[in-house]
């Protein structure tokens, strides 16, 4: 398998390109493609390009309504809930990230929920949106039912996601990024590939049995919550948060990405920023920030550890690289990529 | 080991009793009598009376000041600073806490943190403090350094904790109240006791190596955060959140509670409210969570799984029970608890 790669600016405006050729606004277009870009970039692949076709997909059949406003259902000083309007998840939760932003330049802190929305690819995206502004920014999302509630054998979760970015003075920020899974289905697929077992804490079986063999996981299980039952907490807390308070689909009532193309997926989001500034000057909390990262990464090292992390720093380091050598594609994406070109007339860049 | 069990109003007393003995205004007394009677009758009895004399020994030598007045150091319309004074966590906490509802009363949500505080007990008994009014309620604290960071050996963070209580219209509310440690030493100790091996994802040996020997884990050991390198995350955020935003201490600068008793412990909160009405009619939410309960509750279950739970039902349960009953005092803790009463000349209710 041959990896070509691509710059980002390539890539970006082939997803530009091919979002405006189903009619998605040219602002949109660009925010979207930004949005898989950036989860390229920082080497999460599987919330990029991958997700082009089934996008383009469901705004050609109207399970994502391309002409789709977001507006503010309901707003007070501190809090809103953003109707999506059946449209692009980035471009509702862009909205209601700025809201809340601006909310939180005024009063502190603000938190904007939105409903009618969509999948709306890496967290972190929103997340990082305030750091400029000197803000702590928080994304959330719930998604289709695949995880059990603790002890059932049913889907009624989502791997619900949320991340968190931090400023960090000096450092790179701060930016933890993590769904409520175990692990990603693509981790069992490599498994069952290469006949190894699982560890007992990733799937269960079809019988909500914890189960070592990936093929008994892949043959209707589903993946456990991460941490066992407290995964299970966060994932209902999330669903809560994003789906239950805004108004959007909750548990079973959200479509999952790829089902149902055609009609709207109901996902809920939570957007909110905290403004440092109103909690201690800037310049104090980065010199604290920064001894707080060196604090971690001073501790004693266990056997063949290298480093230690902080969370974010692994993406940052993938984003450098990306940045200056382009963007990895394996053949079967690049195979996709070429075929939506086709199918849309744009030119792809290679 | 018998197990008398005992009035909570008689306990609560007995603890007012005590903590007026050290100084402590009648209403601070009483509302932390209150904190520790709250973790006994729900069953967190690692969080109830078992403290009653840690309390009491560092308000004697001052690592409590017995008088401390919170105060506001800074706010806008959605957050806020509380500085404890170096007073009990519990006070401090809960002015904290009292004034997020009244920001989010107005504002939709707010947060405010606490610098200069304590040990504050529970987390789920300052979450739960806006469930009359619609509010759903946040509470987290940092604590003295007891786990390390992902790939050390060295104790950076604390076994930090966080709780979400979510009013459920007919049900029980949903109290999510967990602490980011995979365990509590007290089931290692165990352990140890009945000579069993430890599951590999507990704890670390002194070298910084996942260990399934509790003997290891507890000579110079650590306690892993649940769930890996998540668990880690939502650590680091707890800390910084509470800690580094609020100007109080974080990671090593943070004081375990039973060690340097006379100094200040430097723990942080933050404490947060969000209005229900603001995002969406309160009928409408209390028909949606109960909706989301019943389907959580109605997966098919896995086998010998009796029944599916939701955050916070159990401690439900027994703090009806506990109410009826009383609460269970082991013949250690009797014993303590009498050796306080003959010290502070306080009656003992037994």
């Amino acid at each position: 398998m041959s990896n070509v790669k691509i710059s980002s600016d390539a890539l970006r405006d082939f997803c530009i390109g091919c979002f405006k050729q189903r009619g998605v606004p040219e602002t949109d277009a660009r925010l979207t493609a930004e949005n898989l870009i950036f989860a390229n970039l920082r080497g999460v692949d599987s919330h990029g390009v991958i997700r082009l076709k089934i996008y383009l997909d469901r705004l050609k059949v109207g399970g994502f309504k391309a002409d789709a406003v977001p507006s503010v259902a309901t707003e007070q000083e501190s809090s809103a809930v953003i109707d999506g309007g059946h449209g692009l998840g980035q471009v509702a939760a862009t909205a209601a990230m700025k809201l809340a932003i601006l909310k939180a330049s005024h009063a502190g802190v603000a938190f904007v929920s939105t409903k009618n929305s969509n999948h709306f690819g890496a967290c972190a995206f929103y997340a990082v949106q305030g750091l400029q502004d000197g803000m702590i920014g928080f994304a959330a999302t719930n998604a289709g039912p695949s995880m059990a509630p603790t002890g059932g054998r049913e889907a009624r979760l989502g791997n619900n996601a949320f991340a968190v970015a931090i400023p960090a003075g000096k450092y790179p920020p701060i930016i933890l990024d993590m769904a409520t899974g175990a692990v990603a289905w693509g981790k069992i697929f490599v498994a069952q590939q290469e006949n190894r077992k699982i560890p007992t804490t990733w799937a269960l079986d079809k019988h909500g049995v914890p189960t070592d063999d990936p093929n008994a996981a892949a043959h209707q299980g589903l993946i456990q919550p991460f941490g066992g039952y407290k995964g299970y907490g966060l994932s209902l807390l999330i669903d809560i948060l994003t789906g239950v308070l805004s108004g959007a689909g909750f548990s079973t009532h959200v479509r999952t990405l790829y089902k149902d193309v055609e009609n709207p997926s109901q996902v809920g989001h939570l957007c909110g920023a905290l403004r440092i500034e109103s909690f201690i000057p800037l310049d104090a909390f980065s010199c604290r920030i920064e001894e707080f990262i060196d604090m971690m990464r001073s501790s004693a090292k266990a056997p063949g550890v290298e480093r230690i992390l902080v969370p974010g720093e692994i993406e940052h380091e993938i984003e450098q690289k990306r940045r200056a050598d382009g963007i990895p594609l394996n053949d079967t994406l690049l195979a996709e990529l070429r075929g939506l070109a086709s199918e849309l007339s744009v030119r792809f860049p290679l």
